[in-house]
């Protein structure tokens, strides 16, 4: 069976940066907005709408599982969006099972949970998040501390919903995850290449 | 300065022997129940005592940081444990200043916040926290699941209220941690030479 990665992330925590670094050292397929595309062409949705979708996932009444007393969120907006997330999966699915891969997000390691993925989630203090996020920023990107400090939050609240919503699970606990990584004061190169260790083939010394 | 790893575990999820492999893999020392001696030599309590007080802690009557207000909690035996961690704060301090080391337990990633630790936080499921334990129990030792279950909850009481009273930090949150391992499915010797990959000196490729 192949072997998946998945990777769940704070905004800002360079978690996109581990899952290449990761699929490059380990010679793993990298999936991320590549998803997205896949989507499109196999629904009548936008990228645009997908994209938004699938951030942050419809806003439920009260969590519940994704198959259960869907009459209770019988709102069209949630209709759409279950329809992507079913779609979302069958397209993880189908990746996963064609080769090793690294997937970012998209409670991949909730969808996946019958591969046997390894998860990750990465995360950081708002100092590190903040540095990483401004040395990335375009020009016309620049945003004050504060206006990106809400903007780390606003994204963190949709992932959080939208993973919870869909799986039940928490986002970020530890009981989620195989493995959790601070990127506060570490690099991330090394990270990779610690991790990538426990995928190597010949037995450790 | 001399290079620290820090490791906090629930019962039973081979937090020891992850700390002993590290250790053992980067040529670091190696600290335990070694440190219950020092203190015992150093103070006035029977080893019995320390380990006692050291694993779990002066109940307090509501959590707050060590050195603050401790007119609210005068009794004899809270400051007997006070003096305790007082104690082994300061050998502590010795152990890691002399050469580069593991250290379980003992809040120590806080005790030694000012010198740089990598924190380790390592966890596991119920089921294999239970098969490990059965696998390294004595014979007069054997207990049933339930028994088991109902010990691991009592000693991981027992330190989340020790870590929490003395540091004010989350015992397991991954916040109060660099990475935090679950060892369920995991080979602890394969995440031993992994996060060791971490302290060597030469560059990752």
């Amino acid at each position: 069976m192949p072997r998946i990665i998945t990777i769940g992330r704070e905004f800002g925590s360079g978690g996109r940066e581990l899952g290449r670094r990761l699929a490059e050292t380990l010679g793993f397929a990298y999936y991320d907005s590549e998803i997205i595309k896949e989507i499109a062409k196999k629904t009548p949705f936008s990228e645009e709408y997908i994209n938004e979708v699938s951030e942050s996932g419809p806003i439920p009444l009260f969590p519940i599982h994704y198959g259960n007393s869907l009459s209770m969120v019988n709102d069209a907006s949630v209709d759409m969006a279950l329809d992507i997330f079913s779609a979302q999966s069958e397209i993880l699915k189908e990746l996963a099972s064609k080769s090793d891969c690294v997937i970012i997000g998209r409670a991949a390691d909730y969808v996946l949970r019958d591969m046997d993925p390894f998860r990750i989630f990465v995360y950081a203090d708002s100092k590190a998040k903040l540095e990483r996020c401004k040395g990335r920023a375009t020009a016309e990107e620049k945003l004050t501390d504060k206006q990106l400090l809400r903007k780390m939050k606003t994204i963190d609240k949709k992932r959080k919903r939208y993973y919870e919503f869909y799986s039940g699970r928490t986002w970020g606990g530890r009981n989620s995850y195989d493995v959790l990584v601070n990127t506060s004061n570490q690099d991330i190169k090394k990270i990779a290449h610690s991790i990538a260790r426990l995928f190597e083939e010949e037995e450790a010394k």
